[in-house]
């Protein structure tokens, strides 16, 4: 029998696909399951874009431009351009979601062995687009006592080397819901400019900042036009997720060039979703009124009960709609797994994202937890109050 | 400013892109340009996959299965078992069209440095994914003379080495149209059994064969269960190049469940093209019968109008929508740009597609050209007896 990969052998499962058998066999004997792993959001899709795709007109369904359609990369530019006015058309790739853009942007700037530094916790597909490309994660460690705030400037530098291409951060984050300052872009902006990398920042949560906090784009940063590069995504804004629909932004003209090369090579995004994105932007803003509110009260809920729990740590997340809890238990793979496998209170019980499968480093985060707060109000309090009893019997 | 990867340097453009910008400039001109270089087909798409989109009843738009929707695996593992009946949904991963399958193969089975040999000319876009899985492309050539039939299998023993992990084949061929034989695909079969290789058979065109010929899939030979990966679309089949799906089939469990890996890190294929693919199941047979016998009466009258020019080889394709002419000319890159330059004939000309970016060998078929059949028969002919006009004035 032929031999697949090392690299098909590193890529990482996702960090609760070990979980998924012990969900399923839960829910075959009638246990009811609060899902509080994923990030699909419960919010509705826009009108405006399910519309969109229910009325089109296609009679013979074709590529589009590799770049994605251009009327639609136009709007784009104008939504960017409250960002960054001087952002045109010509500085976005429409792709098959963030994803997508991850790949190509990694692609664009790193070899196989090249190094690129991310804050960790981190959103957990990065080690897969890493290794996909050879590239080399080199994790920075930030700290649930922090908040989860960026790392020391100096912990940054004490990690590059001549192989490191990029810094990669996600803001807000996910899986930590921080939402990085003013300051601390700024920050990441020097290290960029002095050591002459590219910085990559994936903002596919950039509408969802609490508080009246404003979320600062790379994108908004004079001086590192070169150095900078958006993921984004439909995903989120506009909970659209089975679209696939992303995009790469950039004013470095090379890169750009360079990615175009990898966006033809798969020849062009989905039509159908595309439609449906360009339509999306023309969301009226009561929509996202409404779900920052709904989002923003639910994460009061959430935190404020969590933090009911004796022992149980909870940083207070600025944005996106995740939170990292740190729990009074020893390993939380084997706590995940004992919720789904053994434990119910009135015959339910919740699933949750051990949070080892963010970190790179072995061994941190082992007594972590991500919640995503993706249900509505009621079922948020049940599922931790669920967690809460269950805690209490767990650690009896 | 930071540098770019040395990958996406060398990332290959796509063979006519150079070409875009003389096209772009003909037509602002008032040229009418016959486009004979593209693989997008003119045909409709069934009605019954526009349908399924149209009355879709999505609100929320969510991630599917990362494998795609069960159901639709389910029903595409009906079509396969026509091929090879012991085939189940658990064989099947959705892709983001065949492209992404081919990214996904190739990220499993092979590592940086890793080989895999492929006859050429082959489709261009295997070198892109090649490059950005760090793999590197060996190629095997095929002749016009013998009609792009399989190389002798010695050509393929002899470049054989430790690094190599597979061949891949295109069947029928783009660019060539070549529909392997029954016994072209049992030699292949029995050279990855000996040297213990992974087959790979992009296979997107199965359904156009002429004259009656068969097409023989790698998944109904007995024996090479373990190395057969087959790389599938419904871009073609159905003219639904814009939905983006495809699929990665193989009995291979490890690679299945390496590929899945691939497939969890970019989490779905896009959800309203699944919905339009899976309906397009539903299409008619006639639907098939209709377009097989247009292409293969426009396969007749472009081979045959293509053989009146002097000095004119065209091999006669016995599938897909493409043939390889050879043309009394130095260099196709020079004439093709010429073509849409300086030529005109009664103010129209013809695009068509240099084969220099379809090998791998630099310099091999600098005097060849990829003409696909995707256009009108009344088209067709007109387009054929510009070019036909074109050569005459262009040694003159
Ligand atoms: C931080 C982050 N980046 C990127 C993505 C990828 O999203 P998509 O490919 O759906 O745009 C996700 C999805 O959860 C995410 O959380
Ligand atoms: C031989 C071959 N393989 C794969 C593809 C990729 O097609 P898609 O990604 O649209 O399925 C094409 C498209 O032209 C092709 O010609």
């Amino acid at each position: 029998m032929p031999h697949i990969s090392n690299k098909g052998k590193l890529m990482p499962e996702s960090p609760i696909r070990k979980l998924v058998p012990y969900a399923d066999l839960a829910q075959e004997k009638g246990k009811k399951i609060y899902y509080l792993n994923i990030g699909q959001p419960d919010i509705k899709t826009p009108e405006v874009a399910l519309n969109a795709i229910k009325n089109n007109n296609i009679s013979v369904l074709s590529y589009s431009h590799s770049a994605g359609f251009e009327t639609y990369r136009k709007k784009l530019a104008t939504y960017y351009q409250n960002i960054s006015p001087s952002i045109t058309h010509n500085d976005i790739i429409v792709t098959t979601g963030g994803s997508e853009a991850l790949l190509f942007a990694m692609g664009t700037i790193a070899d196989a062995g090249d190094e690129i530094i991310i804050p960790e916790p981190f959103y957990a597909n990065y080690n897969g687009f890493a290794i996909a490309s050879g590239v080399q994660v080199v994790p920075v460690i930030s700290t649930i006592e922090n908040n989860f705030g960026l790392p020391p400037v100096s912990e940054f530098e004490k990690l590059i080397t001549p192989k490191t291409k990029a810094i990669l951060i996600c803001n807000p984050g996910n899986p930590t819901g921080y939402l990085y300052s003013k300051e601390e872009i700024d920050q990441l902006a020097a290290i960029v400019k002095r050591h002459n990398l590219f910085l990559i920042a994936d903002e596919v949560y950039r509408e969802f900042a609490y508080d009246g906090l404003v979320h600062h784009s790379i994108l908004s940063v004079e001086g590192i036009e070169e150095n900078a590069i958006v993921i984004d995504s439909v995903s989120k804004r506009y909970s659209m997720c089975g679209a696939r629909i992303g995009c790469l932004v950039s004013k470095n003209k090379e890169v750009m060039s360079t990615a175009m090369k990898f966006a033809q090579a798969r020849l062009s995004p989905p039509t159908f979703a595309q439609i449906a994105s360009e339509a999306a932007l023309e969301t009226p803003q009561s929509y996202f009124d409404d779900v920052i509110s709904e989002y923003k009260d639910r994460r009061d809920l959430l935190v404020s009960e969590l933090r009911k729990i004796p022992n149980v740590k909870v940083a207070n997340p600025g944005g996106a709609f995740y939170c990292i809890a740190e729990l009074p238990v020893a390993d939380a793979d084997v706590f995940a797994q004992w919720l789904l496998e053994e434990f119910q209170f009135e015959n339910e019980t919740v699933m949750i994202a051990p949070a080892g499968g963010f970190y790179s480093t072995p061994g941190a985060g082992k007594n972590q937890v991500r919640i995503a707060y993706v249900l509505k109000k009621e079922d948020l309090k049940k599922a931790v109050h669920i967690l809460k009893t269950a805690l209490e019997q767990y650690n009896s």
